[in-house]
């Protein structure tokens, strides 16, 4: 894992819940540009009973994805990080970019409640190995413990 | 003004409240996308005292804009659309990103409150005129109309 890229992820995350939509924001843009071939990187945030789409860059995106639905919905449901090497290859895949060729999506759950993932989405093949998983998922775990509560508010008052 | 471009942009507003994020992000992803020469396009919400970093696409940006305070805090403050044809002139301009040299801002007020603005950045000078304004004031109207309560409850609910 490149500890210089999870200090300067961790930098970004503010710990003040006002900012927590522009952490999102701004940790989806970091990724989006600090990493070769990636075309989307965001959150969907779980609502109680779908994900629904956060802040990210990359293309216009699909607002609603169902429980144990596509990659992120499964790794959602399995509370495990997935990579597709091959996104064309994943069973019930949904595409949002025709760009898109392999993924990684971390779970986040707080206190054992899903609240969302991390979705990264890579123009090249087999984009994503395991350093990848440990440094989003360090990322993840990070921005849970500073603003877990805070995501969790997000999607639940707009219900 | 063009029509379809308006039309597009409407499309990608679903008026159920557990997509505003959603559609806040995909607004901004659609405009980046759209038009030529953009190279940053998003949200900043206001909190009751300051103008706070939503979604967006492009680099990274500040989390935190005081009231009257850049083009953004200035647009809020008068309720007015500013377009600025070179940011390097403006009195007090925000830089988040260098490549930034024209920038368009539009006021976001619900019930006469303020909730936001929706700032677009080029890296061309004097990128966009008075059809731009029409455009993207009738999308405002638009994401308002449809929006504009949970908007206003995004920022407000997590202070």
């Amino acid at each position: 894992m490149d500890n210089l890229q999870l200090n300067i992820a961790k930098q970004l995350i503010l710990s003040d819940n006002k900012f927590v939509l522009g952490n999102l924001s701004n940790l989806s843009s970091w990724i989006y540009h600090e990493f070769d071939a990636i075309n989307w990187a965001g959150f969907y945030l779980y609502d109680g009973s779908s994900l629904v789409l956060g802040p990210f860059c990359g293309k216009v995106a699909c607002t609603n994805i169902g429980w144990g639905k596509g990659v992120c919905g499964t790794a959602l449901a399995q509370n495990k990080t997935i990579i597709v090497p091959d996104v064309h290859k994943f069973d019930g895949h949904i595409a949002c970019d025709s760009a898109s060729n392999s993924e990684i999506v971390v779970p986040m759950y707080l206190h054992d409640k899903p609240i969302g993932v991390l979705d990264i989405d890579s123009i090249l093949l087999d984009r994503f190995d395991s350093s990848h998983q440990e440094l989003f998922e360090n990322i993840v775990r990070h921005l849970i413990q500073t603003n877990g509560n805070a995501i969790s508010r997000l999607v639940a008052n707009n219900e």
